[in-house]
This record gives structure tokens, C-alpha cells and sequence, in this order.
């Protein structure tokens, strides 16, 4: 017996909103994945976050990604890991290169933050901050304080706060509709009993 | 057009080296863990990491992996995160709880540390150190300090320097064979030229 593979796939209204052969200017790319995030949460396939990558001169759309850790049971399958995980596989190889930029609803929580170093993207753009979709109970893990500067001294463009207000609305209306807000673990003496957090939840960016 | 998932699956021999309905006490699960990424090295089909989730109580494993960056041209797919996503599936749920642990042949770089906060496991065994892994070469990237000390607040059991010797040997003969080793953005003033660098390489655990 072959073990399965690791499968992550897209909800179908994905190929809808962000169709293949999307080019966007710089200025018009957050808004499309700040739609991706909205619709994710409004369609109940996942949490409030998306991203996508985009060829950062041509602003052709290489791969969009959305939170599908609910649905799909992958504990990993945030909107970043998502997206540069399809990316990888649309271009053939693990190194998405200098010209390639990520752009994400909300700053990465600690293991996006990792991905972010390891796919050779050249350019990283976000918009909520970790303050926001902590003041709304998400946990991003413990980044290095000034995990911004980690990767610009690797050579990359970070690029924060980009709609921001319009990117912590979509976190603060997710929270306020009760969307469930749930972290594997969460942390710190007080943190709540596992058992006692209702599951499925929106986990974390 | 639909976007094509993210699909990371493991190299044929994974389902002869460590087959469904293997179940192994405490001792011997490391040892089945370096054995596939000695294995992986040799088969060449990825860089000398894997990890296997097993539960903690019965031995039985969950889901095996290893680093199949390379040839599966997905960054993220690194032992720890093939692992637990497959692991994920296995059970159905994004939750692996408490009664299950991650054997990892060297310890998680920045990613895979972000990824176990998130995937609910209850232990961590670690092999090789991070500083065995950088001493041939390869970035885990900026991790806290302590990383250990933070998974254990949020309630995790982590034990670290499971053999240790015997997992170091592995990326030593790794890096003594003159497996490339890649890392995508290496890092801080006098980091070499991305372009310089051998591709497709053995990249980081």
C-alpha cells in the first residue's frame, strides 16, 4: 500500500475570482487578494486570509492561495504555504526567483514567515498586521521582532501595511460574525484547555 | 480554467521503507526516520531530512516524509511539513492532537518550528541540532532562541539530541559527497549571489 499524498486544492469558486492569465499593476494586486480573503469566509471554505504570487513586473497572477486548513485537514494549509506551493509546481521549480512577489491579506505568522525565505521570492507585500489578527485573537507564533528585517537583509522587499485598514476590516467582521478563531496551541500559562475551543475553527494567517 | 492543486507525494520506496501499519516503540522510531533520509539521499530523491508522525501511545505510524523540494519544485515541502500534512488526511482533521508525536531527523528550521505550533501535536523528537545542520552548510533560518522553550509553554513535550551522532553523520555525508546545498535567500552581508549557487540543491531541513 503507497501512503497518499499530500493534497491541497482550491475551493472552485477560486478559478472564478482570480482567473488564470489575471495581470494586475502593483497597486491593484492587494485588492484582489483582500476579494480572496472576503469571498474565502463568505463561500465557508476557510479562514479569513488569502495571498497570491504574481510576476512582479508583468503582474501576471502565478498562483492565488487561501486558508483551506479546515476543509482541507492539512494543519499547514494557510493561504501563503498555498500559494507558493502552486506557484513552485506552475513554474517548475522550487525557486520562484527575484522577479516574484507575494502578496498576503495579513503579515505571515511564524511558518509562512519561514516559507517566505525559502521560495526565493524577491518581493513581500502584506496588509493587516500581526497586531491586528492578534487584537482579534488569531496567533501568529513567536516571528523574531523584526522579522521584516530578517528577510531584507536576505535580499528581499518587504512591503507592509498596504490597505491595511481594509485588510483589518476583513479580520475584525470575521471575528465579529463569530467566525470560530482556533489555535493548535495557543500559548502562555491561562491559555484555554484545547478541548474547550470549538472546532473547526479559522486558525491563524 | 481551474487552478491545479498543491500535490507533494512521496517517493515510491517510502511505501516499502516504512509501510502502512508499522508501529514501533519510543527506541526505534528515530532510527526508522534516519534510515529514510539516508535512504532519500540514496534513492535521490531529495536532501538528507525526514520526519514520520507516529502516536505517542501505540508507536503506530501516522504519515512518513521527507524533503522532496526538489523534485517535486515545491519550496515548502520540506520532511516536517509533508509529514503533517499527510498525517492531517490520514486522520482528517487539520487537529493531530495530543497523542501524537514528530520524529524529525534534525530540527525544524524556521517553517517547520511555525508548522508543529499549528499542527496540535503533543511531542516533538529532534535529532541532529541546528548547529550540525549549519555546520555542512545549510540555513534553518531565524528562529527564536529558545524555540524549544516556546513550544514547550504552549504545552508540548520536546525532546531534542535523539541520536544525534547518528542523524549529524547523515548530513556530513550529505555534504562530504558533495550533495549541493541550496538556500534561497542564504543571508546577511557577504551571503554568496543566488545565482552562483548549484541548482537544484539539498536546501534546508
Amino acid at each position: 500500500m503507497t501512503w497518499e499524498p499530500l493534497v491541497v486544492a482550491l475551493p472552485p469558486w477560486v478559478a472564478g475570482a482570480a482567473p488564470a492569465g489575471t495581470a494586475l499593476p502593483p497597486d491593484e494586486r492587494m485588492g484582489l487578494v483582500l476579494e480572496l480573503a472576503r469571498r474565502n469566509v463568505a463561500e465557508g471554505t476557510g479562514g479569513p486570509f488569502a495571498a497570491a504570487v504574481f510576476e512582479s513586473a508583468s503582474g501576471r497572477l502565478v498562483a492565488p492561495g487561501v486558508n483551506v486548513v479546515v476543509p482541507s485537514a492539512v494543519p499547514v494549509a494557510h493561504a501563503e504555504i498555498v500559494a507558493l506551493g502552486i506557484a513552485g509546481r506552475a513554474r517548475g521549480s522550487y525557486d520562484l526567483g527575484a522577479d516574484t512577489e507575494l502578496v498576503t491579506s495579513t503579515e505571515p505568522c511564524t511558518m509562512c514567515f519561514g516559507a517566505c525565505l525559502w521560495s526565493g521570492i524577491g518581493t513581500l507585500v502584506t496588509g493587516a498586521t500581526t497586531a491586528d489578527a492578534e487584537a482579534v485573537g488569531f496567533d501568529e507564533g513567536p516571528k523574531p521582532p523584526d522579522w521584516a528585517g530578517e528577510l531584507r537583509r536576505r535580499g528581499m522587499i518587504v512591503v507592509t501595511g498596504r490597505r491595511r485598514e481594509e485588510a483589518a476590516a476583513v479580520l475584525a467582521a470575521y471575528a465579529a460574525a463569530g467566525g470560530p478563531i482556533y489555535n493548535g496551541r495557543s500559548g502562555g500559562p491561562g491559555a484555554p484547555d484545547r478541548s474547550m475551543i470549538p472546532s473547526p475553527g479559522g486558525s491563524h494567517a
